[in-house]
């Protein structure tokens, strides 16, 4: 008898900042078992921007009849846009037994607890505040106004780390990498995850008794 | 700001002759962090076994005092004999910053999470019910009906490894002992296990804004 590992639903949130895309696109390219889940937004592409790549841009007309469908697994509306994750490529990726990945903030990754209660969900933290703050600020781009608006913003999703599963700190990219991977693996081994191995089992030990 | 690893409290159970006593022996002989807890029990020690090793062993009326003094994590009777975990040597190197091994049934080990709630619950368990039956007859000092009274208890044991964190399949003790230590490792980044750290990575927050 074999533990059958299926694909779990893994749910990265975090500050702005922490270095979330950077850690889950290394993730991907280092380990095998990982599929990144591409979200589809009714905004419209930014220079260098790739359709399936960052996003599927359609329409709205589109993107509300993917909800009427029962086509997405969690969306959500910001600034008039609308981003959604695509319900079918998740599936028919875990059903492979891909671990798949997709970057929502926290609101979302509720949502998807919901429809998928074996989903991880796992926060990027940067090692300290002062580390973010001197991040936003080496990017070189933004006024301190704004800076200071994605600090509060950073302040308002740190109430939420308590329901995540897992919190990593993003200290150095490649043994943050590593750690992520290990984590997951860990996840695997649960016993909500592994409930076909358990009830074989059960019925294995019924039998010889 | 670093994250301050305390020591977990491990609590092992898991089917009679999965292996669950080689295993944590191996454990601790292994890798560096773990400390393994000794129960302290009123029936007599047999043939072989050391105080301080296998149990404590005390006077009835020596366990009773230690109940009433709340030194004990959890105790059980059994067969007219009391075993219990006393809690001064586990709480010692918890704060030492060791990771405290103990192995208990069901009953024992949701005792254990009432009184430290971030206490971590593993079940072990052989590859499947028939290698089980395997290793209880191998033994060979076994009749089959006591094989078959372990079987029944195993299938009632099973009843409770949903509440367990996580279920460990002892196939090749090596992999086991490995696979084992990187659950445990994966634990201690949960936020329940970290709330200074968060809690500081809200203040510093808070300070910066």
């Amino acid at each position: 008898m074999k533990m059958k590992h299926k694909g779990i639903l893994i749910v990265v949130s975090g500050f702005s900042g922490a270095g979330k895309g950077t850690l889950m696109k290394q993730l991907v390219h280092t380990y095998d078992n990982y599929a990144l889940s591409v979200s589809m937004t009714t905004r419209s592409p930014r220079p260098g921007e790739e359709e399936g790549k960052e996003y599927f841009f359609v329409s709205k007309e589109a993107f509300e009849e993917k909800i009427a469908q029962e086509g997405l697994i969690e969306y959500a509306s910001y600034c008039d846009n609308y981003y959604g994750t695509p319900r079918d490529y998740v599936e028919r990726q875990l059903e492979k037994g891909k671990d798949v990945i997709l970057e929502i903030e926290i609101q979302g990754a509720l949502k998807v607890r919901k429809k998928f209660p074996t989903a991880l969900l796992m926060f990027v933290m940067p090692p300290g505040a002062a580390e973010l703050k001197k991040r936003l600020e080496g990017r070189g781009t933004e006024s301190l106004e704004i800076i200071r608006k994605r600090l509060m913003r950073a302040k308002e999703e740190a109430e939420g780390i308590e329901q995540y599963d897992f919190i990593v700190i993003n200290d150095k990219l490649e043994e943050c990498v590593d750690k992520m991977h290990s984590l997951i693996q860990a996840a695997h081994f649960t016993p909500n995850r592994n409930e076909e191995f358990i009830n074989n089992m059960r019925k294995e030990l019924e039998e010889l008794i």
